[in-house]
């Protein structure tokens, strides 16, 4: 068991409730924390700023792929971003866990 | 002096400062950083959503097997989260700030 | 294009928005999200608690050494946190969009 975050941003929480449950209904992700933050950045040659929710992905690493192509496939931004951060250490009774739920 | 960041979560504030407060008293972390968020999970076969605390924990490696032997100890949760992610960088300055309240 | 994550922590909004906005200008980051926490750490051989505003910087691993030394010039805090995490994995979309915005 590779464990790993993947952090993706929503521009509210309608969309990003709603994908997140489509993520878990999939066996995908085995939990997802969400809250509100404020963007600053880069668009179209201004710098622009918004209320975005911002959401941390748990899995296994074996779900990489699948859980990279279901977020374009289902998220509202032309230009996501879907970054994945490797866990260095997970206690063992978390990662049975998750290995229960994603791989029955 | 190897940094860490240590990423679990409560299910309430009471619980989370409580637990902080021992792990700094403890010398097992110098810092924490705590926000609301909502979580959605798998729980016993169903889709569950709740309010939680998330918490950054920040210390050094060495204090890695003491921290999530004590997380277990004190944690209210049965299956709590305990992840560790190494930091690549850290700025010199907090490094030695780190250094000098954990060890002395 | 190697992408990462650099996390970094103010005293209040005002110096937050401050800070990032001359961050982006200055092309040394694409991207801010910015929220409240509460801190709880070791300070003066006291623990001490109180709010603060928790930012992820999204950049470039090339802008590593200018997005230090600039957060050390601009930052409030004597002794500010500038972790960074190296990202594992990033979606083809956004690692364009990010090398466009911070190389032209």
């Amino acid at each position: 068991m590779e464990a790993i975050f993947v952090y993706t941003t929503f521009p509210d929480w309608e969309s990003a409730r709603k994908v997140v449950r489509e993520l878990l209904e999939r066996k995908l992700v085995v939990c997802a924390n969400m809250r509100e933050h404020e963007a600053m950045y880069w668009w179209e040659g201004k710098i622009e700023e918004g209320r975005e929710i911002g959401v941390i992905l748990k899995t296994e690493v074996s779900k990489w792929k699948d859980l990279r192509e279901a977020l374009k496939e289902l998220h509202p931004y032309t230009v996501p971003i879907i970054a994945r951060i490797d866990l260095d250490k997970l206690n063992r009774e978390y990662s049975e866990w998750m290995a229960k739920v994603l791989f029955g």
